[in-house]
Formats: structure tokens, C-alpha cells, sequence
């Protein structure tokens, strides 16, 4: 009991040998993560439509939850990016930015993908989300970064523009082009390219100038603080607000509030798929995150106790006014460098953010959003990667076709339908590639025991033995191919008394394809042709015997290839 | 170009080699065949809620045209039950039986039926139809059958009653069984008690009194006929039909008329999922009595021109006053059966129903429809066969699964519904079962090259040397699996040194699969672990080398198991 216990709540595990060097290393990540989390928080919350308070609030309960019931732990759980963008593409169908529909529909959306990663959690459904292609979710999350990018081009520029996808954004930034704010522009190119050589530049240069390498790396991160420190400053010394700056403007002083979704089941169903997706991806996301950093201190992650931490931290973001959140990269990895050792970091981190959320609101007033829209910007173009692409043409054109469908699609026409068409069509393709299996015919390769495609290597053959090894498990979709294939191969071939099947690559054989079989060997057997099988799986063979097959088989069926070479070549001399 | 025109007209091959013997073997098939048929046809109409004469005109002009496209020497194509039932469930929900939209919408049917089995066709896309596997097929027809052979009870009692599955059919007999008609409830239990008993009964009781089997089996095919014969005069001696016994009525005299689908797009798009279930269902029934009887005689079938010959019969149906056709098995087997040589046989039969409908549809006048009522029935009991059930449990809880899903959702929801279902999840069980791989840990058979499963045999091993067969494919849905398998195995055990995956199942590996291999020899490094590969598939292995991932192998690829058994232990030793 014990044991299962910290099996379902991890902090029983870490939280024992809890140690005052822990502590103080878990201590200073989360001041480091806090910092950083405060303009990025803000940020997420304008990208998926809310107001800049619901950014914190979902930093805050989510991140304590996931303390106590996650397994990684430097994994650090909050606002990301592309769930931000795949939430404002869901609630947009279904209330306007800005009222108070949204922010509960919010709310509902992030109660319904807690359930669902619970759910999954419980019901042991974490393998689903493998059905999500590496390649899929690549072209996805670049695609994603290119929308989110363009979506924060009406901030910089100060203008109104609204889109789902790709094509829609743009056109929408071309027709207010004219409505641009010049100051704001100035603000937003200023703090977009100062960001980006903090990324680039700043590191080298401290480095040449003779700074520890860790001292260039947290002057790096606390880049966006200095904006935000910088732009806020100006608009306040200069009145800039007056002048048509857009700022953040009053953020009310309050820890969480203690919020309730809205039930109805006309909202939960429009959000159903949408939660669905959120919840499938945001999971995706975080455990690639959790196990990279887990690997890198032999730590292990249990994937359906994730999905029960990140579906309480999710239940947590939908009571405490928040919105959708998961683990995200950029975080967790900044947690991970900067030494936090146990979830506990986390809980510190809420810690500072509730502070920050009681005590620090009124210096965000004057924070422009254009400098938050410059943090999006920089920070998402670290996810578009259009590499992929080529690297995908390289190893597979079907890998190819779903990485650019998926890319297409979302930029095209959205997230939503970008991924479940990506999903889709990977499943398709690879189907697809099993209903026309490999087929080779082996012979012996000399001196050995082995035997190999007769049109690959130099092997020994018997003009009355055929032998196919069939590269594939044998089911619905592909045996009437196999059918076909003998059938052909044996039409123009009068010497051939035995046929082998070698089973070594079939790694099942369901009813339709035993009913292939017994159709095969009944066809041979009128031609006067032996069918045997040769290595046979157990589990395969197993389940064979269970029917007359194997009984009404005409030939044997052989332990190993090289028994049924020598049975049936010296049967035929 | 003379042999790719035959290639597209199968006539051209056996049409030149057309003999008198040939002939007359065709004509005396043919004969047989359209007396058997003229009761069907107008039976199926009637099941498909059409008037009587439509089903003769869907038998005449798509005959023919089969016999000039298609690949199958015995196929009868015309109605058959399933497709009939599935015309009149498509065609309900869009217009009310009897009216002429309802009529017109059954051309439409027809026509996008053969346009879509066209298209397959010329694009040879007929593999699509594997995805139906035999447990789905087989739990289809059954549950297909019991519904028709349902729908036929109001016929039989001479009442009202409708629905498109089994619980809707017996509830409405049920709240109109109050009306039946008591001499239409005789005439129709006595023809059913009377098919069935030529069916099981007449045969051994002709033989026992000294009949040849020929002899015998020509009367048995005719038992509907004298039913019809029987039936038809009893009504029309006793005026039954002024006692409410419904007849066929007045059937025009006249060939096929030339008749134009609707080619609305509303009608068209209502139409279209029930088109493409109809032609994959109506392929899938054809092609596996066309292959059936082909392999009696040796002859091949070729898919992607079964696809064109059932597809020109089709838009032949649209244009000619019928509703959708394919190869019906029980016509098929009785022109087999009777020595029909070539497809000039289904010519010959189209020109006997010719002379039927322009002039022997008077005979029909005072046929009741409860003799057509019974001739349904007794003819689609024959394919209900609930053994598939039993047959599936033995094999593999999956496949049940799969029949009864659909045979339950056909019984309950419909047809549409029913197959659909069975598609969706029979791929969904395949996919699930490869997501959880079997892998097994082997170890040396002594005295031989071979390596089985240490669970299963007694083998040699080595406790540095960890040796994985991985018994499927790695794609993206069991990639992460393979992953953890790996740590969870290596975690427990620090004499590891080497691992092998052994690939000889290893039929493909995807993109995602690829990082998972990268993933996992990183890792291994890290641990002092090498990573090694044997028995990689030629194909495999060529995609492999375009990547890094052989360059950065820490271990080595072996051509053999046994070369790396020995290599690895040797150097471990």
C-alpha cells in the first residue's frame, strides 16, 4: 500500500530525502525561472486572447499540482506557446475575445482537457498520443511557430488583425497596414531586435569581454526583463500611452482567484475536439521535454503518472482563473540549467509568481504590449524548423508527405485541422505501406546456415523449392496480396514441388490472413505443390494450432529454414 | 497497343477463340440462369423498395456489359440481396418509396456507384478494399441477412411495417400485426415451408427414387419457379387478390429503357457515403466469387478490371432503368455449376430476361408478393452464419471483436453504420496490437547457428550481452515503446556491456522510429553500453545508411546473429 501510494503521489518519493543543499539548489532556479516567467506569462496570455492576470494565475496552482503528482522533475508547467495558439483558435469559435464568455469558456476548456489527460491517465491510454508522428508534430509545432510569429505583427505595429491561420493573418495585417502606429512600431522593432541579439549576440560578446561563461548565460536570460524594465520605463517617461501605445494597463492585485467553468454541455461539446487536441499535444510537448531532461540524470518518467500530474494541474488552471497549460521547453530547460533538483523548484516558482501577482502588478501598467508581442516573436522562432523537411525527404517520401501535409494544413487552414489531418494521413501512409509487403526469395547463402534475398547476395537454390520470406505480419489489408503474389510467381514456373513461407519477419497472422492460408494451401495442394512454413514465431504458431491449419497443412512446418532447406532438397534429389 | 487493348477488353481474348462446343455449353447455362433469375430480379426489386420491372432491367444491359469488361468467366452480375438492402436504406433517406424521386434517386445511386468502382479501377485502387477483412465481411453479411430476411415478414403476414435495422423492422411488424392478411399469411407460409424443403429436402428424396444427380439438382433450382408457377395460379383461379392478398400487379411490357440519372449535387452528396460503402461491399462480394470459382478452373482474375467490369455494369444500371448490381454469389454458382464456358453465357441470359420483360411480364400479374417474400427469405439464409462468431473467439479475441461490433451496430444502427464501424475498428485493433510489440530476450540454440527465445528454449546466453528480437515493425506508434522497454530492461542490471537488436522481424523503420534508435544509443553511451544491430533487412538497412544513425552506432551491424553472438562474446571473454 505504501508503495503504491508514492507509486500515484511522486512527492512521497523526493520528498524524504529532502535536503537543506536541495533546498537551496531548488531556491535559486525558481528565482531564476520566476523572472523569467513574469513577462512570458503576461505574453501567453495575450497570445491565447485573455487578460495578462490569467497568464499568472495559470503559473501558479498548475505548477503546485504538478509538484505533488508529476514525476519529472525539472519539468516546469505553465502557458506555452502553441497550446496558447491552439486555446485562442478554440475559443474563438465559440465566444469574442475580450468578453467574459471567453474567459469561461477558457476556463471549461481547460476543466475538459484535465479530465481528459486524467482520464487517460487512469485508464493507462497514454500510448495514444504516439500516434502522434515525430515528423507530425514538427511540421506542426513550425507551423505553429510561423502563425504565432504572424500574429504578433498587429502588436508591433499597433493595429487591430484577427486570423486562425496563416493566410487568413496576413491578409488581415495588409488591411489595416494603413492604421500603424508609428511609435509602437519603433517600440516593437527596437525590442524584437534587441532580443534577438541578447540570443545571439550578447553571449559572445560577455564571454570576449571576459565573463564566466554562467554569468553570460543568466545576463541571456534575463534579456526580456530588460525590455519589458526598458520599453515600460519609456512609455511612462515620455507619456507614450497617450500617443496610441498600447500598454498593458491596470492588472488587478490578487492572488488566484477560486473560479467554476461553465458546465453546459453546448460548450463542452463545441470544445470537445479542440480539448481533445490541446490535451494530446500539450502532453506530446511535455514528456519530450520530461524525458530529455530525465535521461540526462538517469532519472525515469512514468507517462501515464504524467498525464495524471499535468490533468490536475490542468483542473487547477480551470478553478483558479487560468487557461490551458503543459510543460514547457524553454522553462523546464532553464529550470534544469539552473540547477533545480525536485519539483519542489516548481512550488517555489508558484510561490514567486504569487507574489508577483499580488505585489507587482501596478509596475506591468505602463508595460507596452508590443514589447510582450516581441517576446512571443523571439521566443517561438526558435521552434520553426523547417529542416525537418528536408531531413524527412532524405529517409522517407512518406515521413516527407506527412510532415508536409501537416505544415501546409495548419498554416493553411489551422491548428486543429493541420494536426488530425497529420495524424490521419501518418496512419494512412503507414498502413498503406503494409498492404504491399516486401516479398523475397531466399536461398542459402554457402557455408553458413543463413539465407537471404537470392537477388542481394550469391546463394544456392533449388529449381524445385521455392522460398519466400514474407517481410511483413500477415493481416486483412495485405492477404489477398500475398494470394496474388504466389499464385503469379507460381504460374510461370512448371519445376516448383515445394513452397516455403518463411515466418521469421511475420509477427502475426490475424483471421483474414489464415483464411488467405488455408485458401493457398488448398490451391496448391490441387497443383500438386507442398506449402510448408518455416521459423514460425511462438506466439504466432501458438495461435495457429488453435485451428485445423496447421493439421491440414500439406507440407511441415519447420523449426529453422535451414531444416526445411535440408528436408526438401534431399526429399527432391 | 493490340495487347494492352485486350488487357482493357477481355472479350478480345476469349471472344476470338469462340467455338460451337463453347456455345452451346453458354446457351444451355444461360437458360438455366434466366429462369432462376426472373423470379429473383423482380424479388429484389421489391427489397430495394423498387417497382418489380427494375430489377429485370438492372440484369439485361449490365450483363452485357460485364461480358465485354470484365475478367470472370462465371459471374452473374445483377441485384443481389445485400446491395438491394443497402439501396433501399441509402435511398430512404432521401425520398419516399414509390415516388418517382425515389426511382430516379436509385439511377443516381447506380450511376455514382459505377462512376466511383470506374475510378477505383483506372487508378488501381482496389487494394482500398482489403481494409473490409473477413470477420468484418462475414459478420456484415449475417447480420445483413437476418435484417432482410425480417423485412420480409410484413410480405409474408400481407402487412405495413418499415425500418433500416432489426430492432426498427420487428417493432413495426409488431404494432401492425393486428392487420394481417390471413390468406396472404398462408400463401406466403406455405411458399417459404415449400423452398425450404426443395432446398434441404427434394434432392435425396429424387436420388433415393433412382434420379440422377444432374436430374436432381435441375429440379431443385427450379423450386421457386414452381412456387411462383403454383402461387400465381392459385390467385388468379380464386380471385385471391379481390381478399386483399397484394399481387405484382401490371408490369410494363418493354426493354430497358433509356432513362437519365439526377445529377443534382444535393442528391449526389447525400448519396456519396452510401455509394462508396455499396461499390466496396458490392467488390468485395463479386471478387471473391469471381476468384472462387477462377482457382477451379485455373484461371486468374484481375482485380483493378473487375473494378472497370463492375463499374461500366453500373453506370449501364444508371442509364437503363435499374439500380445498383454486382456478382451475385448464388447466380454466379449456378451458371458455374451449369458449364458456363465464357462471359458470352451472361449475354445470353440478358437476351432471355430481354424476352422476358417484353413479354412474360403478364404471366407475372397475379403473383403475390408473398411469393417473392419467400424467395428472398429462403435465399438470404443462406448466408446468415453465426459460426464466424465462434470461429473468430477461438482465433483471436480482436477479430471477435471486430464481428460482433459489426454484426451489433448492423442489427441495431443499420447497414451504413455497421460497416463502417467494423472498417474503424478492426484497423484501430490492428494498429493497437503493434503499438505494444512483443519483444523477446534470445540466447543461442547449442549446436546450431539459431537464436530463440530464452522464455521458450533452452539456449545459451551471456550476462554482459543483451540480445532483444524485436518481433514488428518500429513505426511512430511503438517507437517510445521500444524506448522504455530498453531502460526499463537495462535498469535492473549492470553487468550489461552490449546490447543487440536483433531485426530480422524488423520490416520497416520510420522516421520516428529513427530518433527513438538515436534516442537510445545516445543513452546507451552514456551508461558505457554499445548499441548493436544483426539481421537487418536489405531495404531497412538502405534507408538506414542515408542517415547518420550507422555512422554513430557505438556498436556494430551485423549480418548475422550468430557473427555478433560470437564477436561480442569472444571480446567480452
Amino acid at each position: 500500500m505504501p508503495h503504491r501510494l508514492r507509486k500515484y503521489l511522486p512527492i512521497l518519493d523526493w520528498g524524504r530525502s529532502y535536503s537543506r543543499a536541495t533546498l537551496s539548489n531548488d531556491l535559486i532556479a525558481a528565482v531564476i525561472v520566476t523572472i523569467m516567467l513574469i513577462p512570458q506569462s503576461l505574453a501567453y496570455a495575450l497570445l491565447a486572447g485573455l487578460p495578462p492576470e490569467t497568464g499568472l494565475y495559470a503559473s501558479i496552482v498548475p505548477i503546485m499540482l504538478y509538484a505533488v503528482f508529476g514525476t519529472s522533475r525539472a519539468l516546469a508547467v505553465g502557458p506555452v506557446a502553441v497550446v496558447s495558439l491552439m486555446t485562442a483558435a478554440a475559443l474563438g469559435t465559440v465566444a469574442d475575445q475580450g468578453t467574459m464568455g471567453y474567459a469561461v469558456a477558457a476556463l471549461t476548456l481547460a476543466f475538459l482537457s484535465g479530465a481528459i489527460l486524467l482520464a487517460m491517465g487512469v485508464f493507462k491510454l497514454g500510448f495514444l498520443a504516439n500516434f502522434l508522428s515525430h515528423p507530425v508534430i514538427a511540421g506542426f509545432i513550425t507551423a505553429s511557430g510561423v502563425i504565432i510569429a504572424a500574429s504578433q505583427i498587429k502588436h508591433i505595429l499597433g493595429i487591430s488583425a484577427s486570423g486562425d491561420n496563416l493566410i487568413e493573418v496576413l491578409h488581415s495585417i495588409a488591411t489595416h497596414l494603413g492604421d500603424t502606429n508609428w511609435i509602437t512600431m519603433v517600440i516593437g522593432v527596437s525590442a524584437t531586435a534587441f532580443l534577438f541579439w541578447v540570443r545571439k549576440g550578447l553571449k559572445p560578446l560577455l564571454k570576449s569581454k571576459g565573463f564566466s561563461a554562467g554569468a553570460a548565460d543568466v545576463a541571456t536570460k534575463a534579456g526580456p526583463v530588460a525590455a519589458v524594465i526598458l520599453t515600460t520605463g519609456a512609455v511612462w517617461l515620455f507619456g507614450l500611452a497617450d500617443h496610441g501605445v498600447r500598454i498593458v494597463g491596470a492588472v488587478p492585485q490578487s492572488l488566484p482567484p477560486l473560479t467554476l467553468p461553465d458546465f453546459s454541455l453546448d460548450l463542452m461539446g463545441a470544445l470537445l475536439l479542440p480539448a481533445i487536441l490541446i490535451s494530446v499535444i500539450g502532453f506530446v510537448e511535455s514528456i519530450s521535454v520530461a524525458q530529455t531532461l530525465a535521461a540526462k540524470r538517469r532519472q525515469r518518467i512514468d507517462p501515464d503518472q504524467e498525464l495524471i500530474g499535468l490533468g490536475t494541474a490542468n483542473l487547477g488552471a480551470a478553478f483558479t482563473g487560468g487557461f490551458p497549460v503543459t510543460g514547457g521547453f524553454s522553462r523546464s530547460v532553464v529550470n534544469f540549467d539552473a540547477g533545480a533538483e525536485t519539483p519542489a523548484a516548481g512550488a517555489f516558482t508558484a510561490l514567486g509568481l504569487a507574489i508577483a501577482a499580488l505585489a507587482l502588478t501596478p509596475l506591468v501598467f505602463f508595460l507596452p504590449q508590443a514589447t510582450l508581442a516581441a517576446t512571443i516573436i523571439v521566443a517561438v522562432l526558435t521552434l520553426v524548423d523547417f529542416s525537418i523537411l528536408k531531413k524527412a525527404w532524405v529517409y522517407s517520401k512518406a515521413d516527407f508527405a506527412a510532415v508536409l501535409a501537416t505544415m501546409l494544413i495548419t498554416l493553411g487552414e489551422g491548428v486543429e485541422l493541420g494536426v488530425t489531418c497529420g495524424v490521419v494521413l501518418s496512419i494512412f501512409l503507414h498502413l498503406y505501406k503494409t498492404t504491399k509487403p516486401h516479398i523475397a526469395e531466399v536461398g542459402l547463402v554457402p557455408g553458413t546456415e543463413h539465407f537471404r534475398n537470392i537477388n542481394r547476395h550469391k546463394v544456392t537454390t533449388d529449381p524445385a523449392l521455392l522460398t519466400l520470406r514474407i517481410d511483413e505480419s500477415l493481416y486483412f489489408a495485405n492477404a489477398r496480396f500475398l494470394e496474388d503474389y504466389i499464385y503469379d510467381r507460381l504460374a510461370g514456373d512448371a519445376a516448383i514441388r515445394n513452397v516455403v513461407l518463411m515466418c521469421s519477419a511475420v509477427n502475426e497472422i490475424d483471421f483474414s490472413a489464415l483464411e488467405s492460408l488455408e485458401a493457398i494451401n488448398a490451391r496448391l495442394a490441387d497443383m500438386g505443390i507442398r506449402l510448408h512454413l518455416s521459423e514460425v514465431k511462438g506466439p504466432v504458431m501458438d495461435r495457429l494450432q488453435k485451428q485445423h491449419f496447421i493439421a491440414d497443412l500439406t507440407g511441415q512446418d519447420f523449426l529453422s529454414q535451414h531444416a526445411a532447406f535440408c528436408a526438401l532438397t534431399k526429399s527432391a534429389a
